[in-house]
């Protein structure tokens, strides 16, 4: 099965955005079985839409379309995809009733005019809800020529939810064979060693295939097996994953897709009944912020400071104002009193620090832009880690965050190791 | 002058990679006054690439490819563009003698040999030095057709520095008219209603014209002018800009592309003399941490709290406990005191606090997941907002951030007013 890519939208042909969606859907595509040969991207233009879509739906079997479902006149893809298959609008009832129950929901009155426009839809096209917005999702099938087109809407935060819930089985259902995968996430080895430690492996790949995917500070592989059921694709996969435990050990944080690094950690702090703390600085709440990504976060997380100032490290964190002056704030000795500090003005067992510069000003020739140091404290024993940054301030920030989330994640399992 | 970008490789193809260069092309080639209308990805396939190449030529003036210039024989790019212009490849000494030099300098003895691959280089075509890798640029020019076509490496860190040392200069010589514009920025008002508020002049538009952007919690609209100066387009611009402030008042922040909510507030902050605090509840650290990317935040901010739990809120901030059993942690009456008390502890003039439910749990039907309050206090007078999200947990975190962005702008230009 052939499925292509069409993403509309000016803003993605000026690039005044980046076309993440195209990789998303790419990559969900390619992991259900299904072959990809082409993406286009196109503008809020009529004649060049058309142009577009019927030359997909000549090359391929399913053509699937983001963005251009919004209530502007600008947003033009479900009128022109339904011209090209011969399809009427009508108005929905149910999606009108959805987009009214939406707005309720939000609190806005507001409703205008245009916003009825996406309760329109092709006559015989499947509708599918949009829970994280107004624009129904639509299918439109043409069984005598086995062409489908796919329109979802193009905010990511209501493309991928839809996707996930609907498209995917929609699609999945089309598959002789089904593909079943799991992701191997790993974390504290860098990307390049990551792929030298498995280079046989993905060499050697047939059934299942190993594939890398770099992710700020943490390194993915994705082991795919394709199966007539998800009992025969784990068979499969088996001896590959414990191989990769093998070569990664306690590395590997997670099998599991769904599974972040912040729950991963949330989880484990849960299980050893801990409770954790934060104290930033470069990263001002980022940590934080990323930690309580994880719903029940609140079970493991009572507190966090933000000591931007060296002041509040002193007030906040106990820092001594020796060390400041001595090491300064940029040091592995401040690091490590902003973490004991934190657990304990938190009553915390656990806490992470961290003190950096993250530029683009404040470096010198013995402290450079990126240098970061981080501190854990876990039952009393702390812990830094000098770290250099290569990037830009937003870079150089997350990944600090990350490197401080490996680093809890050692001190954690070093820690039940030494209570056996 | 019409340009096209095709990126070659089958990673974006499958997703495994963000097409973030298609975006950065399109952005600088649009800025430099070049039309836009496709953008086409293609795997490593000689007919597929030919085919893709082919139509580009057809309908535009310059076809920009990236990607598939490697030494390895799936690299394509090169043999497949010279074929469609007609031309046989030759071995160039210069780009041989630079890849020598290139594998000196990173202390290589390996050189392979389809590393000389890359030292072949279309007849008649103009040779760019790659200055951070071993794949030359080149640009193949068709004048008899008046089409011309123009391969870049595909790593970032390869095609970026290139195009801004030599195909940006090649691009401009060939531009009669250059394309200038500025980013009108809005926040606290939707984006259906404010493209509402234009729409008249949306339509009107022809030279300068309007586009809207959406981005999270604000709303961006571009006004762009085609002109032969910088200063006739600033002319061209100004009525159109004069007018959007006209309708959208103090709800534009910035007309300047590169300034974010965070650094307007900051910059705000700085004018006042003033410094802010945060005490965060749901959000948990990631309304500073966006503050906080704001270089040269440190002026302003001090420290900020993360009180997830209400011990945490009655210790650090001062909330009274009778207010948390009486109103509950998410309440206008907590988010109020939440703010008095991180001013008060931070001793800051201001302050923003966010309580709220962000799901997915912790719901219930008189405080359903979604609902925020968000308080700000200036100069000892506090304001609350109450906010219902109906996004995911992300989405109504990064939501209550930018609307506590919001408020605390309302609330400082306010200040300002009473101060008159």
């Amino acid at each position: 099965m052939v499925v292509e890519l069409i993403s509309v939208g000016t803003e993605i042909l000026l690039g005044n955005i980046v076309n993440t969606n195209a990789a998303y859907l790419a990559e969900k595509c390619a992991l259900l079985g299904c072959s990809l040969y082409h993406q286009t991207v196109v503008g809020d233009n009529e004649e060049r839409m058309e142009d577009a879509i019927r030359q997909a739906l000549d090359r391929s079997d399913i053509v699937i379309l983001t963005g251009g479902l919004g209530p502007t006149k600008d947003d033009l893809t479900k009128e022109v995809t339904a011209r090209v298959f011969g399809r009427e609008l009508y108005l929905d009832e149910h999606s009108k009733e959805r987009i009214e129950a939406y707005f309720g929901r939000i609190g806005s009155s507001r409703i205008t005019e245009n916003n009825w426009k996406q309760a329109l839809v092709p006559e015989g096209a499947i509708v599918i809800d949009n829970h994280n917005g107004t624009a129904p999702g639509l299918i439109i099938e043409d069984p005598e020529k086995g062409k489908t087109a796919i329109l979802i809407p193009g905010p990511p935060n209501e493309m991928k939810p839809m996707f996930e819930q609907d498209i995917a089985s929609y699609l999945n259902k089309l598959q002789p064979e089904g593909i079943y995968s799991h992701m191997v996430k790993i974390c504290g080895i860098g990307e390049s060693r990551a792929e030298t430690m498995v280079a046989d492996l993905m060499d050697a790949q047939t059934n299942p295939t190993l594939a890398p995917y770099a992710k700020t500070g943490e390194v993915h592989f994705r082991v795919t097996a394709k199966a007539k059921s998800e009992e025969e694709a784990e068979e499969l996969m088996k001896p590959m994953i414990e191989e990769m435990y093998r070569r990664f050990g306690d590395a590997v944080y997670t099998i599991n897709e769904q599974e972040t690094l912040e729950e991963n950690l949330v989880a484990l702090l849960k299980e050893k009944g801990m409770t954790l703390s934060t104290a930033e600085s470069c990263t001002g709440g980022k940590l934080a912020g990323r930690l309580l990504n994880a719903a029940g976060a609140s079970e493991v997380f009572n507190e966090g400071y933000i000591t931007y100032a060296n002041a509040s490290k002193e007030k906040i964190l106990g820092v001594k104002h020796e060390t400041l002056e001595e090491f300064g704030a940029v040091s592995a000795q401040t690091a490590e009193e902003m973490a004991r500090g934190a657990a304990k003005a938190a009553e915390a067992d656990a806490a992470l620090s961290v003190t950096g510069i993250a530029g683009p000003g404040g470096g010198t020739k013995e402290k450079p832009v990126g240098l970061v140091y981080i501190g854990c404290a876990v039952n009393g024993r702390v812990t830094t880690r000098e770290c250099h940054f290569t990037g830009n301030r937003e870079k150089n920030r997350d990944y600090a965050v990350v490197r401080a989330l490996t680093l809890l994640r050692e001190e954690l399992l070093a820690a039940g190791q030494q209570q056996k």
